[in-house]
């Protein structure tokens, strides 16, 4: 299993009037820190693009505990439970500094032919990177 | 069991690279069409805060299924299969003008005081409104 | 002269923890009416850009004078004023249904190929739908 | 003359089918900047909020000289070259980590109570913490 990392602050216009971190940009902490950790771990997602490989979302979902505020730095965990196959699943956890559980969720994305958008299989050398790191 | 319909133009900022909206958008997409088909309904989203109730969202779900792209109008269904109590939980289907499905997703919303975010029972007013409707 | 009006509702995620809509909305309210007004006057953005045309922003500017609202639909104005050469410039107003003007902005945008992003002139199409307009 | 850089890296979903940054999220870097440098000068702005004073955007202006890239870590000075009174002007510039100058922007800023929006001078305290720094 593949664990990392990433601090994130919230961005003021990332508030909602609730006085609350708008619930929609949870997902997007999920690429920010998902796109980050793939870079730490030597995948980073520019190249695969550059490489003709996109990797399009075929699901998300998001469990919100309490409420991020403006101020917090937000520790999210990526996580990486199996190697992909046709798929990659990743799993995320928000904590805040005060390592209080904000949130919890998942997305499934899928590995495609950047012109054509038509699936294919994990490349090799992703597949070649991850394999140590389990 | 009521169901709704908004439609909603692709805007251009909600792109990305990739040619397509961006995976996020379409739980904002979820979020506007709930709040104008509420509206729509008689329950103006803005009213429930000025009288002190919220709705925060509990949790969150998307499935996507084709790309939505620049120039598409969305018809964005909103689905209530069953009265609330301190839940309510919304179905969501996105289809573009050719009728093709792109996306289907739920939200679960739970009730609370504005100033306290403490959690409450759907107020007895948003139950008159929406009885006679199902 | 040209200006055409595009109806805008505010959407929830658009407020920040201030009780308004954040000012960077502003600026994608401008290219939303932009692009609708577009559409309207024959000219689809879409189908620009499908002909190896885009349309790179080169400046930006908005003041900002009442807050804008959730529940408030604005009514936002593109103006404009002179034909394009390698140039366009668009002005815009935002008033709320009470008629108050809210914010007044322009931006200024350069013709460039798709591919290289190089300049060009203003396609002569455009002008050709442009010219009896004003 | 007061000025500080912070660096940020480009997001996914900033990105647009044009395959660069989207303009509109150069006003949110200049507010992610102002906010961040702000905190390092002593001035963190949730504790501004929290103590009643808020700061509404009264105008914003960005120019686009470069597209930003996924992948770019940006440079975005924050530059103050006056003691706000009833206002407070910010000038940014925003480099890539090839130096190459990407924008250029500036926004002006009021204070204000927080619960009525009603205009006030620059708290004292801020003016004892920026004195020193110029």
């Amino acid at each position: 299993m593949l664990k990392i990392d990433t601090n994130i602050e919230v961005r003021y216009y990332e508030t909602d009037q609730m006085g609350v971190v708008h619930h929609s940009n949870y997902i997007r902490y999920f690429e920010t820190a998902r796109t980050l950790s793939m870079k730490k771990a030597g995948i980073p997602y520019d190249e695969m693009e550059s490489q003709g490989i996109v990797m399009p979302i075929i699901s998300v979902s998001c469990t919100y505990k309490r409420p991020a505020l403006f101020g917090d730095t937000l520790r999210v965990t990526v996580i990486l439970e199996k190697l992909p196959t046709v798929k990659i699943e990743f799993k995320y956890e928000v904590h805040n500094a005060q390592d209080v559980l904000l949130a919890t969720g998942s997305t499934v994305l899928a590995f495609a032919h950047k012109e054509t958008l038509r699936p294919m299989r994990a490349p090799q050398y992703l597949l070649d990177i991850l394999k140590p790191l389990f």
